[in-house]
């Protein structure tokens, strides 16, 4: 598949636009404090970052296979890893799902309605919804990151 | 224009994403209290958000233009909003711009390098990152208002 002459984002650059957006996460994840990734908030109620990364996580799981099968039952959010190495190693196990299967994912399944755990969406818009809460929370780990006194990756490395 | 069936945005679907986001950037800069939008920051060496949002408004209105005329001259950032009203002003401004000069964007120019001040990148890059970088930005703020203790605007509202 071709970026199209009306195309923003086509299915075959939608990937790469993902696992840039994804490894640019990871590099986020990596810089945390292992003490301070899962314990660490600047602004309670907020969560710890190690709970947003592992949401986002299972939300981008999802929606490569409901994007895949049609199907997207919520995940069992009370799995979500718990230690810094065993986050990293299932964002990379994605990562490769990600590589390995997308080309699985047909144009008529992004275009129609699919059902998801909030709601019914076209799966174009649950897609961009994945990478547009992925990069909202990684913000905010930015600031967490700088709170600590460590420095954040740079925004514009993919 | 309409969603072509490998297309996960495409030139038409892209403004309604666009002007989302820019709305919901707007209800963020409008939760921060006036004397803390350009002051206040949780974790130097961080910038206040209003500054943040200021960089996101010039960015955006570079993107448009560019979009439109093949010209991105740098936006001269000493002239950027430093008021609540005058920022949310300006913002409402290139909301209406966008509005209406959107439909002029050729698919070409989208779809062809173009000479950005940090480098050249295809149109459509260029618009992805504008998007992406006012979502990094904006959730960042959202950490800021947390830590003022203000409640930031629903994420999935657009």
């Amino acid at each position: 598949m071709t970026l199209t002459a009306d195309a923003v984002l086509s299915l075959s650059t939608f990937l790469p636009h993902w696992q840039g957006h994804r490894a640019l996460t990871r590099r986020t994840i990596e810089a945390f404090p292992e003490g301070e990734l899962f314990t660490f908030t600047p602004a309670p109620p907020m969560r710890p970052f190690g709970q947003m990364a592992g949401e986002l996580l299972f939300v981008s799981a999802m929606t490569l296979d409901g994007l895949r099968t049609g199907e997207w039952p919520e995940p069992d959010w009370s799995t979500m890893p718990q230690t810094k190495a065993d986050l990293l190693a299932a964002w990379d196990a994605l990562s490769d799902r990600l590589a390995a299967e997308w080309s699985g994912v047909k144009a008529e399944t992004v275009a129609r309605l699919q059902p998801l755990p909030w709601g019914e969406m076209p799966g174009w818009v649950a897609a961009m919804y994945a990478v547009d809460n992925e990069i909202h929370h990684r913000g905010q780990g930015y600031v967490y990151l700088r709170a600590l006194g460590q420095e954040p990756p740079a925004f514009y490395e993919r």
